[in-house]
């Protein structure tokens, strides 16, 4: 089967929408034929060349939603026709990790996941001319077909529109999460947020659900306002009007610092402010943005003997084909946003000006229509 | 009154014992006659003048046992007569702290005891000839009398021998308390313990009670072994025998990584080391040990997004008025080991010795006889 795909090619050059071989799936391996994919800053991040472990040529993508195709041998759990969201963040309920009761952090494809190839013969199902291209993540989503580890997917009612539902392939679940499964925050907790894109607005939309009593936005970018309220912000504080640390206004702000605070930014001189604007005894700070490969965060040690955790979170603790579909039952009850974050709709040719646009203030998420 | 103290008058030189003035207690104070009072790294630390709060002329000393003297206006809980330990970390059971039931780090004293001198009025109730003398960690118990805030002192059974019951002023209740408090190690986990020194061995202790399958001890002082292993040590690693960094041993021991790491030691490389340590997923990290002023702990933010956590305690994370009484009790069941951290037993004038004992390999704690 040949459809079409965006390559890249060479780190920072513009995609190029190609015709790709995608081959059948092996075992354990499902081919979905991607409805629609978002583009989140993980995408950007291996595609801007500064991921070390970032491999090209290869299909970038991983916030999506579609229909699956076929599927290879030994696959029970889901079968042609059934509507999916692929799972950078695999689960197969059987390894150590997914076992332990205590991490969502599936084992078991990592080792191909990781190098850009499936499990079965680490070899890539994508090729143009018989040259493969690499997957990414394990999902690939920037394609009108892919195949994926069938751990790896997490099969959603058919009521729910996948132009929408994509997104809970990553960043709402990832701030949503981060509220519920790692922070746990309480009812009445002061709550800050560090950054106001998807991710952050997700973390005030969980910690707003949660019943935090105070909910405070930290962005640089003062456009993120007006959106924020809609997601229960409750104040907002722009580092930029003050000439005193931003964890030093926040725990002025707070008679002595937050219950609770989420870095959604990636950076890690704020992730250092966001611990050390918690409070003394009880606060708790959660790594959820991506730093670039090498950076470090550092503190003094005080922080910590004085009773702050620090932790991090990755695909907010969900497990993925468990609960994903679950997300996607409380979109449908109304119980949590989803269209809210959808600021662009593009077709998949529009891609690189999808990448674009994500630099540019007020953009929360841009939907591709694959097949438009 | 007039009584023996031991005198720090400047950093690093050998403490005096002078006659000094110790004042009446005044308003929500008790005086205490201390008999017994052990030596903790943190007074060598203060007396090494590396801390910059340090103080000077100060009587150190934290960890003791003694008799309430006298008691000053409104002090309904104690009265002559009592048995009872000194407490550098106090409960108020009324501040925002004490009250959060989230924390032992009460704050109704702290503003005056960070400083040197009693709440009331500000001032040190320690002279020598009309010139002050700071107190240190609101308990100074290098002295044959010392006052203390009425919330700063724990009441315990009369029958406890005070000879051993001092040390459950800070390093025993520390370890155990890193343990059963702070980190919550469940039966069957795999923990890691950073320095094999009285605190380290606690935690041990802890971990054997809590019901951990392996207990991993690393120190640079294999004489320490013999000892751990009656402590609950099941394995014991030396870093000075590998080549590796000690955390990828530690890594390659265990299939992946400790649940539990205690830094029991004050080195900020070994606490990175204990952090990275951590299995993926689920590894939680303690910071114990005090590190020198100005240090930093650093690790790359990747460690935490991947589920690790990293904490740390203060005096292990047990409210000091409510719950030295109850370890004292475990004690007295022999539930918990006192006697066995016990090293040297020296007279108040060998106080000198003391400091330059703790140095020395195989040393635990030295308890000094405080009138003989
Ligand atoms: N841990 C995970 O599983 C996971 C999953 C998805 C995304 N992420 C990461 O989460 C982060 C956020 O993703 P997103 O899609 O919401 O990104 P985004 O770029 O849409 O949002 C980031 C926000 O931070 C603001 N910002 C930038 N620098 C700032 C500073 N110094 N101080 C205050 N605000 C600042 C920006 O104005 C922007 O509003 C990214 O690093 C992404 O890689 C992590
Ligand atoms: N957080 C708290 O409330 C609290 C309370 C009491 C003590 N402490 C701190 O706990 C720490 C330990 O106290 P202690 O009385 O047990 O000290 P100790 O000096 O008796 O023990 C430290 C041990 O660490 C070992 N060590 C030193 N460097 C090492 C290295 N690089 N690698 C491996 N082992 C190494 C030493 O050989 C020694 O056995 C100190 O920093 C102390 O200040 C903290
Ligand atoms: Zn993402
Ligand atoms: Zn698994
Ligand atoms: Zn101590
Ligand atoms: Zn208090």
């Amino acid at each position: 089967m040949a459809f079409e795909a965006a390559v890249a090619y060479e780190p920072n050059k513009p995609l190029v929408i190609e015709d790709v071989q995608v081959a059948p799936p092996q075992a354990g391996e499902v081919r979905i034929k991607i409805l629609y994919t978002a583009l989140c800053h993980t995408d950007a991040y291996t595609w801007s060349g500064k991921d070390p472990e970032g491999l090209f040529p290869c299909i970038l993508g991983h916030e999506a939603a579609g229909i699956i195709e076929s599927v290879g041998e030994g696959v029970t759990e889901v079968k042609p026709g059934d509507h999916v969201i692929p799972c950078y963040q695999a689960e197969c309920k059987e390894c150590k990790f997914c076992k332990s009761g205590k991490t969502n952090l599936c084992g078991k494809v990592r080792a191909a996941t990781g190098v850009g190839v499936m499990m079965n013969d680490r070899k890539s199902r994508f090729s143009i001319n018989g040259t493969p291209i690499y997957h990414f993540m394990g999902t690939s989503t920037f394609s009108q077909y892919t195949v994926v580890h069938d751990v790896s997917v997490a099969k959603i009612t058919p009521e729910a529109p996948l132009e929408k539902v994509c997104l809970l392939g990553c960043g709402v679940p990832t701030g949503l999460g981060a509220v519920w499964n790692t922070a746990k925050v309480e009812a009445g907790s002061i709550v800050a947020v560090f950054g106001l894109g998807t991710v952050g607005l997700a973390v005030a939309e969980g910690a707003k659900a949660a019943g935090a009593s105070r909910i405070i936005g930290i962005d640089i970018d003062s456009k993120k306002y007006d959106i924020a309220k809609n997601f229960g912000i409750t104040e907002f504080v722009n580092p930029k009007d003050h000439e005193k640390p931003i964890q030093q206004v926040l725990v002025d702000l707070t008679d002595g610092g937050v219950d609770y605070s989420f870095e959604c930014i990636g950076n890690v001189s704020v992730m250092r402010a966001a611990l050390e604007c918690c409070h003394k005894g009880w606060g708790m700070s959660v790594i959820v943005g991506v730093a670039a490969s090498g950076q470090e965060i550092s503190t003094r040690p005080f922080q910590l003997v004085t009773g702050r955790v620090w932790k991090g979170t990755a695909f907010g603790g969900f497990k993925s084909r468990s609960q994903v579909p679950w997300l996607v039952e409380k979109y449908m009850k109304k119980e949590i946003k989803v269209d809210e974050y959808i600021t662009h709709n593009l077709t998949f040719g529009e891609i690189n000006k999808a990448f674009d646009l994500m630099h540019e203030r007020g953009c929360l998420r841009c939907v591709l229509d694959v097949h438009a």
